[in-house]
């Protein structure tokens, strides 16, 4: 599952995450619209993968870029920003284009800046993963031998370069031994959870079961829910986590129950540039996720529906936000400061 | 929508919900067997109208027993035992039954019986309507012009003989000239909400919007509920309450958000032979019903699912219960008695 995501000979070729489980189906990708368009249908999601993927966009919008002749430094901008806007929500997609930015500033001939490019969204590809690897050792120490770990969506190799966030963290407590067992929500509209989780965890021999997001409740009454542990698409300054939809209504049923909820994510989740969730835009996305299923239209012709795609979970219901510098614990205002002032 | 459940010579016709919102069609049940199968594959569901169904299988039963000659009694107990045990966690199921029983108490001539059968069906019928609208009337009190009032799965009139319980209290808000929309909970894994919900408030002109389930706490983070109402299946005797999967995560986020949370339940749904909701049992369905959306396989080969029915919500989190006999507050345990007690 480490190879979802491959850079070869200029072309970007995505596993097709709309049509997993049943189908395993590559989607190719040649110029920066096709990318924009595999984010935006999600042929590939997940704040990590995005972030990846856009690494590589850069390199195959410089490519198109150059056709424009003299004008390829303003024709690769306007194109960059396209790419930085494909989805609003997760931030380390603007992330990863401003990296690329900030590394090629200054350089002006485009076979250089084509190496020192294809070179950084490679080391980005292969950081995201040794990132996911050192979280999911920090994170599983959160698990216990025994415990059943509710997830939702999918924060796990197919929502990264590979290994995964959340599911990083308990594979990370699997390869220490821990025996753990994983409920899968199954994350409507888009079916994450049942698709993609189910998948990738069943491939690897953890054992999971899928359960209807409505359930949610009664197996955290009944006591078959030990720990919670959610991925991130942005973490602000307060410690407000935006994720999946659906995500901040498990927090406040594991806040009610007494059961731990923790969020994974590397470090290029947070976004101090926000102080409050309330802040962070929410996408909205096709009705037609909500009304359709496969083939199957489910609800009557003509009636409304939202389609939110992620909300807001407060900092007051997450028990730690787990990155790959570390396990962060309340007050987050001042944790997240302290982690990502390391860096500086 | 008040003839979906039709009873013409001697057959028992069912507009088949499994099928709705785009196919509109009848199911005949000419036997218990075809009843019995009609509940369980959910045909036709909701607790009011399952004891409908359930006095008309009544009267099926008879019908059939009738060929067993002399043994005909015998015959006919041991077919309502199969009807009363179609499904486990709606009470009116076994309080139709037995009413029809109670009634048929020391009638010994078949022919007596079906007259004296079919016309008290055809009361409960009638009756379940006449309630809903007294319920309706009373419930309306509890909402404002201009309210949103969430719902979550189909208490309308799908679910009851007509008019609907939890829609019925919203219908008759609209019938004093109160201006009222509706968010729909999808309501997985049966989508009952999505399917049925939209599709008879639709059809009333009631402005009706579909969410998923998961975007439940989102909705209500953003002001955008003003009340809950949901139907039961069972409500026990210190006010905890069985509903459709879901339910009680619903009631557990009002309650954080601060959001009145009601029950629109009739009488007939009460069972103070037992005293805490912990001890009602919980129907666990078909898989097929998580794995699949029509003919859409979301889930991979081979992983397991929960499929729970209902769960329980905590009296503690409902802010009334609603009655053909009146509105009852808290302490449940109290108002719940006082209320049963005025049949005696």
């Amino acid at each position: 599952m480490d190879d979802h995501i491959r850079f070869e000979n200029g072309v970007l070729l995505l596993l097709d995450q709309r049509k997993l489980p049943l189908i395993e189906e590559s989607f190719v990708c040649r110029t920066v619209q096709e990318v924009i368009f595999a984010l935006q249908t999600m042929v590939v999601r997940g704040a990590p993968a995005i972030g990846v993927c856009a690494a590589y966009g850069c390199c195959l919008a410089l490519e198109e870029a150059q056709r424009a002749g003299a004008n390829w430094m303003f024709e690769l901008e306007s194109l960059l920003d396209l790419l930085a806007q494909a989805r609003p929500t997760a931030v380390n997609l603007t992330w990863a284009v401003q990296t690329m930015r900030a590394k090629g500033a200054g350089v002006t001939e485009p076979d250089k800046l084509a190496t020192l490019w294809l070179d950084q969204a490679q080391a980005m590809h292969q950081n995201d993963i040794a990132m996911n690897k050192i979280m999911g050792r920090l994170g599983s120490e959160l698990l216990q031998d025994g415990d059943t770990v509710m997830t939702h969506c999918n924060a796990g190799a197919l929502a990264t370069a590979g290994y995964g966030t959340a599911l990083g963290v308990i594979r990370g407590a699997v390869d220490m031994g821990k025996n753990i067992s994983v409920i899968a929500n199954e994350t409507r509209p888009f079916l994450q959870g049942a698709r993609l989780t189910a998948y990738e965890l069943q491939q690897d021999g953890i054992a999971v079961t899928v359960a209807c997001d409505n359930a949610c409740a009664l197996l955290m009454q009944r006591g078959m829910v030990d720990k919670v542990v959610v991925g991130a698409d942005r973490i602000v300054a307060n410690g407000d986590v935006a994720n999946k939809i659906g995500t901040s209504g498990v927090a406040i049923l594991a806040k009610h129950y007494g059961i731990p909820f923790y969020v994974a994510a590397p470090s290029s989740t947070f976004d101090l540039t926000i102080g409050h969730g309330s802040l962070i835009p929410i996408e909205e996305r096709t009705p037609l996720e909500v009304t359709h299923v496969g083939a199957t239209q489910i609800t009557p012709l003509d009636v409304p529906v939202f389609n939110f795609a992620f909300d807001v979970t407060d900092h007051a219901l997450i028990d730690a936000l787990i990155t790959e510098r570390g396990v962060l614990y309340p007050p987050y205002s001042h944790s997240i400061a302290e982690m990502i002032g390391q860096e500086l």
